[in-house]
């Protein structure tokens, strides 16, 4: 952020008095520019013991599979916003959500919060966003092409608690990949 | 939003290709400025049979009484915003954090998530945002003096919940309220 996008003046960072870190803040009219995480909403589409999964068409993991998810807009609900990213990413309708994962990735300020649901047909199909869209069993879930370290976490806690037929809901947190 | 935060040029709003819906666009070097709900995060700080509420020392609802919880920060995970808004507002420590209430203002861009936490003691303490942190039992709840109809919803839904045990995660919407 390099500029106010209330009046177009320069901003500065410095801590605001009475806050604990520093913020955006304009120059000329002194309006604070907060910046907040951003909400990934998606789902564990289940149709019978398999679920369904999208091979990704963009960058960033072109190619990899992974969970339909996507960032949540202003204006809908977190049920909304992840049957509508179900139908955007593999042309596929849910019902039945139920909140399974609630994930921090904090290095990148994203929270992903994925549901169970109920595929209703299997009448799925490809969005522009992806390049194939196909129903896994566990035995086939393509661990070593998975996208996102967050859908990962994820699927390993979902059939560790699917033989229970229980899915409390988890909490987790993502750390940065460590580099060499 | 009027000018772009990126090269300070004016921004309008169009529907990108590819996109369904307006953003705001630079008019000068097209960066998409998109802008996506924030979420609040907070807790229901339990002891024994009583919870902790703060009353409002600012703006809205000063004065009407609220759970401890804010806008999660950059680089926070859920927990650890719920945990640092119960010691800004109540004075407060909590621990053994569930997530409880996952409720969608769609109104107004805010998702809120609302933890169930031990309080770890009683040494509690209005912070700035609070005039008084007091403990209630469920018949002392000042159900008239709550501060958002999302904090009604929640404890209502808590209340229903406790004689059970059982504290299966709740997600609902809060709705624009109806004006004469």
């Amino acid at each position: 952020m390099n500029y106010c996008s209330q009046c177009g003046s320069r901003v500065s960072v410095w801590i605001p008095e009475g806050d604990d870190r520093p913020r955006f803040i304009c120059d000329r009219c002194n309006k604070i520019h907060y910046q907040n995480p951003k909400m990934v909403v998606g789902c564990i589409p289940e149709w019978e013991d398999r679920i369904l999964l999208c091979k990704r068409s963009i960058e960033p993991k072109s190619g990899k599979w992974t969970l339909p998810a996507g960032y949540l807009e202003n204006g809908e609900t977190v049920i909304d916003g992840a049957i509508r990213e179900t139908v955007e990413e593999a042309g596929a309708r849910v019902e039945m959500l139920e909140p399974y994962a609630l994930m921090s990735i904090a290095y990148i300020s994203q929270i992903y919060l994925i549901f169970r649901a109920r595929l209703s047909d299997t009448d799925f199909a490809p969005g522009k966003e992806s390049l194939e869209v196909k129903l896994f069993s566990e035995e086939e879930i393509p661990w070593d092409d998975l996208a996102f370290i967050v859908v990962r976490e994820t699927l390993q806690r979902y059939f560790k608690d699917r033989p229970n037929g229980l899915f409390p809901v988890q909490t987790g947190t993502i750390t940065r990949p460590k580099t060499l």
